[in-house]
């Protein structure tokens, strides 16, 4: 067995061995505290997120068939107390983060890095005994990554219709694990090779269990490259720009620059955007706009008599429903998440249920809210234009909705919803300590206490 | 949970749709005793690779990680009494299988259809106890999905930078999977969904550890992709042929009547390849027509005076190397490969050792043997010209090398093939046992005869 422990191969092109050596070099007290602060605010949404969707279907067959499979007990299935290896660790947690879609996204490509990056990292940690600043840099620097291959890669492999979060995911996985694991550069080079090389997905399977497991795939997919590349096994010295490798024969138009452009001085990751509302990222601006009449004028659904809703074409192509039947087919009507919005003051997780979606006031509302679609507002932007029963018209504009990057959630808001999606599985009190251990994580000299609050007594 | 056994969905493309209901409805008795004899054959060819293969570095890092990650002991690593589960086996064995580049190939598309086949296929029927006329009819029905579907592809997919192994390769192994457990035509096109959409593999990784790993994940993801659809995974319905699947993702130009044109009465494992020499297949032509100067002109090494290699200017870009200093360079060095053969009258994998390539006769020989490169001799024949010592001359020509559709191995090569890998790892007793369990797999009730002859005392 040859060691590869060493010097970079030659035949690495400059902008990869750049990438490589910031990925293996970059020291936790290199990074910006702001930065690790936003990697801090991930792991809350993460956890959120993947221990809400404990019970998904995707999420529950796929649990029960890595448990039939086997393995040693390294590390948990997060929100549950069933311990898995890493590998199925990083599947499991993967399709859960990702199922309810409403983990965070790197806005410029629609990547959403956090899923693989936490879901291969926090098992790998978890495992090894690594401590929690570790875990935030894994994720500070695999973000940056994972989102600049996906800048380079960017339209033309999306519009190809490949699923970024199941490609450059695998990169994501891979980067975080690489450092988890101490790789040389010599090796990380040979486990980004092993992950871009498994890197797939078609944005056909969006709709069905086969979108998360994408992102399950990827998170797998990137711890399995990084200990077989621990273990020596070798890949090609150039993955990403050689001929035949991920960028050319996943893109026909990568723009390699954009891996290095700025790297280590401006961070991909103050690109990211955290959903506050459980659907789709289209209707955000939208629902955004009708929350500003009711929290900043005050309105009520009693006070309305007509909302027009000035929006981009697309929100009615992909959220028309005008009468939704269950909670599920409510994340696609902008009607309905704009009405739950406005008379219940928010629209997260635990608002998309078959109840609400028959609810006499809401179906009301629902009525009076009429979606103008118009190639003149962006699908960034929407305009809410109300009619008051009294007379008045009111109007707000939002132009960045909440939770993108020009309108950061603010940490408080951040927290609601992981309390809405996490005090049903763990209990308000346990999601709590949870809580409180993220924010500190840097404290941790390892994830037990952290896995141990997110397993719910008696589960 | 939703069951999906029933009919198909109406938005599966007639051509995936009719390749599905080919595939979950022919039943043994449908299989042309030709086809299955051929099955037979790749069963032994496969088991051969794989268990030479047992010490490969790729292989050894393999099976000890997956050792480390632990798994229920459902199956074994071939060649050894390593039990791993029967995603993991279906890793390792793949790796095996493709380590040596020395498995079969369906020969039109360059797809190693008979690795990740018998790879996924073996482990499962073992853990099922399932009968071995039912693993038989895995590969005859899987070779068809896989290399159909890679017809469909060719070449522009290959050109891509595709490795056929990687991307069509996992249908091979969900198709197999598929009926080895049973699956509906509904399940079994989320089976092919969940398959189609891990299709991965960049041809930048030839020649490194990571080529023969995509043989061995497409094993594995198809074994996983068949476990979750049967417990009632979703997948898209028109995995191949909709808007952003399979083929419009991965090739610029895929040609869908190929996946149908004669299903059922015309088979392409017809035209499948089985390698009679250890290195690349550009030089076989060359290393037959050799073969005939000893075989049927009864040439001898003293003989010569000099051998003129009128070959495709492949062979010398390829396998021109004339100082081979080891036997891993011997295999691409036609005129070792030639001498060798020539000699000792075989060129398998135990001719390629670091002591055969300094033998001095060979050495001696090596010299007198002249590649002639011209352009107009096509890749898949080869003349040789011989001169001898006493005023001779003798021209042998191959237009269509041993072991290819139209010149297939006999069995007695096969079964030379198979022992020159196995006796080694085996010893020749149980090799011979084993071989005898392969030309009789179909009367087995269940492999465990079979799994256990593979099996080396005291390993």
């Amino acid at each position: 067995m040859v060691s590869d422990r060493g010097a970079l191969d030659d035949r690495t092109a400059p902008e990869t061995r750049a990438l490589v050596e910031f990925l293996v070099s970059t020291t936790s007290s290199d990074l910006p505290d702001e930065v690790v602060n936003e990697s801090r605010r991930c792991l809350l949404d993460f956890l959120g997120v993947a221990i809400g969707a404990v019970d998904e279907p995707a999420v529950t067959i796929a649990r029960r068939l890595v448990r039939t499979l086997g393995g040693e007990p390294q590390t948990r299935s997060l929100g549950t107390d069933v311990r898995l290896r890493v590998t199925d660790a990083a599947l499991v947690n993967g399709i859960a983060a990702h199922a309810l879609d409403f983990d965070d996204t790197h806005v410029p490509t629609i990547l959403h890095p956090t899923t693989p990056l936490y879901a291969a990292s926090l098992g790998l940690a978890d495992w090894l005994r690594r401590p929690g600043r570790d875990v935030l840099a894994a994720h500070a620097v695999g973000y940056e990554v994972a989102a600049r291959a996906s800048v380079a890669l960017y339209p033309e492999h999306y519009d190809a219709g490949w699923h970024m979060t199941g490609t450059t995911g695998c990169l994501a996985s891979a980067a975080a694990a690489a450092r988890l694991l101490g790789l040389s550069a010599a090796q990380a080079v040979h486990c980004l090779g092993l992950a871009a090389t498994q890197a797939s997905g078609h944005r056909e399977q969006f709709g069905t269990m086969t979108k998360p497991f994408h992102a399950g795939h990827a998170a797998a997919a990137g711890v399995l490259a990084a200990l077989l590349a621990r273990d020596s096994f070798t890949a090609a010295p150039d993955p990403l720009q050689g001929r035949r490798g991920m960028f050319s024969v996943m893109s026909p138009a990568a723009t390699v620059a954009d891996l290095v452009d700025g790297l280590g001085k401006r961070w991909e990751i103050f690109n990211n955007g955290v959903k506050p509302y459980a659907c789709g990222v289209v209707i955000h601006p939208a629902i955004d706009s009708v929350g500003r009449l009711r929290d900043e004028d005050g309105l009520t659904a009693d006070d309305i008599e007509r909302i027009e809703l000035n929006v981009s074409p697309l929100v009615r192509e992909l959220t028309g429903k005008l009468e939704p039947r269950t909670g599920l087919e409510g994340k696609f009507s902008a009607v309905f998440a704009c009405a739950i919005r406005l008379i219940d003051g928010a629209a997260r997780q635990s608002a998309f249920t078959d109840e609400n979606v028959r609810r006499p006031d809401v179906r009301d509302l629902m009525r009076r809210i009429i979606l103008v679609p118009t190639d003149a507002v962006d699908h960034t932007k929407a305009v809410a234009s109300a009619v008051t029963r009294d007379g008045r018209r009111l109007e707000r504009r939002v132009d960045h909705a909440s939770g993108t990057p020009e309108n950061r959630l603010p940490d408080a808001e951040l927290s609601a919803k992981f309390h809405d999606l996490v005090d049903p599985v763990l209990g308000p009190r346990q999601a709590a300590e949870l809580e409180a251990l993220v924010w500190s994580v840097d404290e941790l000299d390892d994830l037990g206490p952290l896995m141990l609050a997110a397993t719910p007594q008696g589960r």
